[in-house]
């Protein structure tokens, strides 16, 4: 541990995002990792950017987001650029053998995202997604429950929702609803989260069909702004979702097996920092006459020291770590991210072909 | 009060169905009303039944269904008996001058039910369905919120979701998976429960479009066991449903609007008899670093002396109260439990045509 702190893996962050601050605070909250250089197309931004978010002085600030990649004393780059930009970016970071943690959506599609699993692969770098959530504690024991067959039991359902209430600006002037930039909307962002979800609660089995429900909406630029899916496994297990920016903030799981259900209300973000809950039924049933359930449903709280963004920093710290000290990488994280951009993708398909079922066997 | 006390609406009950021990205390619960006859077309296993509930000896025990219509002292029929024999014992009571309170779902179909309607509008009598949930106070606190526009503001989507995890002895026996008495299986059932509570939220307006999700599972004899659908508005407004007797007992709603969020778990059946509870969000954001909520979610809690079951029969009874003091009959009720049912048909419909969008319009 001592050694770990005083050798922290080094960041370097393309671009001044709004998400990059929060990024930014993981990394120095993070006991193993260090930011060590910002870029911006804009000298002037970076150099503000690096002043409002208590950069220390010690942080180098570059014009470009070349200038970090060919920063020799750069290990990690992180890539919150908008999600056109991630194919460039990721493969010459990784081609200048930097290890690369990759906002969410990974890339315009799943063709995109596989040139950059293969640059990180010839280049022998570390590729992760940053899903923050699923770095909570929490998620670790709602995964337990979900797997203990004498409490959830074998999955039957599941419905995933995030949504929020995008301002007038935002729908008009984020990246997210510009088709040049992050062209997959809400659902690259919300429905990212969702189809995660689901997987995840499935073991990252891939259904076998992906239908997207009646009722996506689009902006003026043809950008989804709202809009669900249908997912289905040859074992009948279903699932749904449903992802916008046009409605009050949610992010709501349910899951139900044949012994057990999941709830929680707050998957994405947890509703506070440092302690996360859910809750779990098992074998619910109602009262002799039907007036009440016996039993009740049991709240459990995880708490975290560490917020679920710094778990996130340091465990893709360690493994970049592994890997500096001659370890291979982990390649169940790209994994993850590669089936959930084949769904999301799915989801697109079937949107575009106005509701019909994608196969994905 | 005291007069009702004295004079309390009359309860005929047709057969021995579980779902009657309910009723029977509820009714027995209820200020202005009272068990008068039960009938079963075994003498016998009437009797047992009334000792078994603990009938008071003064309620009459029939060996017939004709024999209640017959007893000119009850007021009200109430009809727990399996969904293919709701047309003809409906509307023979209602031919009697039978007020009717009759389960969900109300009749096999649409067009069914009709004929139900017609004939209670022929005699004058009051036509309800016993759909418990909507008498609970917390239904009207609940709907206060979804109706204030600067706290959930437009509707916008919604899931809910009913399921329970049926024993063996049920998914063989019960006359909800036999398609010559409940036909309409878990959609019937439980799908009942949650297309009422998306009309519900929606203030019964009328979805566009009603699509069956794929997954559909049936039985050996073609009852449905498990589905979904996809509702959708003109407007935008989406709603979704799952309705299962395969996954643990689950009774989930969560309502997204422009302003606010609406989440429960026990929507059909409260957890607790006299109180239940709900959470609202109103404007919900996340921290400056979005690592937490603000604001947090609130709990309501609201008590209700008598249970939600007994409040039914008590607004029943008041409503035949009025009528047998010359009043005329409530049309809401009819009114809701038709378009319940049509929406019902709808995705049975979709189910039956492999998926396909029915349009209500």
């Amino acid at each position: 541990m001592a050694e770990e702190q005083q050798t922290p893996i080094r960041f370097g962050i393309l671009g001044c995002a709004d998400i990059a601050r929060k990024l930014s605070r993981a990394i120095t909250l993070s006991p193993n990792s260090t930011i060590h250089a910002i870029g911006s197309r804009s000298l002037d931004k970076a150099t503000k950017y690096a002043q409002s978010n208590n950069y220390p002085q010690s942080v180098k600030i570059y014009g470009s987001y070349d200038a970090v990649l060919d920063d020799p004393d750069v290990d990690v780059v992180y890539v919150p650029l908008p999600t056109s930009l991630h194919l460039k970016w990721a493969v010459l970071a990784a081609e200048k053998k930097k290890h690369v943690l990759l906002e969410k959506p990974v890339a315009l599609n799943v063709g995109e995202f596989d040139k950059i699993v293969e640059a990180c692969e010839v280049n022998g770098v570390q590729l992760m997604d940053s899903t923050m959530w699923m770095h909570n504690p929490r998620t670790a024991k709602m995964k337990e429950f979900l797997q203990d067959p004498a409490n959830f039991g074998e999955f039957k359902s599941m419905t995933a929702t995030f949504t929020f209430a995008a301002d007038q600006d935002f729908l008009e002037n984020d990246i997210r609803v510009k088709p040049d930039l992050d062209a997959l909307g809400a659902l690259g962002d919300a429905g990212w989260y969702c189809i995660r979800a689901i997987l995840w609660a499935n073991d990252f089995n891939l259904p076998k069909t992906v239908t997207a429900l009646p009722g996506t909406i689009f902006n003026i630029a043809g950008v989804i702004i709202s809009c669900g899916a249908a997912l289905n496994w040859e074992d009948g297990r279903v699932a749904t979702f449903h992802c916008s920016f046009l409605a009050n903030l949610t992010m709501t799981i349910a899951a139900s097996g044949t012994k057990g259900s999941l709830h929680l209300n707050d998957f994405v973000i947890p509703f506070e920092e440092k302690q996360a809950s859910f809750l779990t039924a098992t074998e619910s049933g109602l009262t002799e006459l039907v007036t009440g359930w016996v039993p009740l449903p049991s709240q459990h709280t995880v708490m975290t020291e560490l917020p679920q963004e710094v778990r996130m920093v340091t465990e893709f710290s360690r493994l970049v770590k592994g890997v500096k000290n001659g370890g291979v990488v982990e390649k169940m994280w790209p994994t993850l991210s590669r089936k959930t951009q084949y769904v999301l993708d799915a989801v697109r398909i079937s949107v575009e072909k106005g509701g019909e079922a994608v196969s994905l066997s």
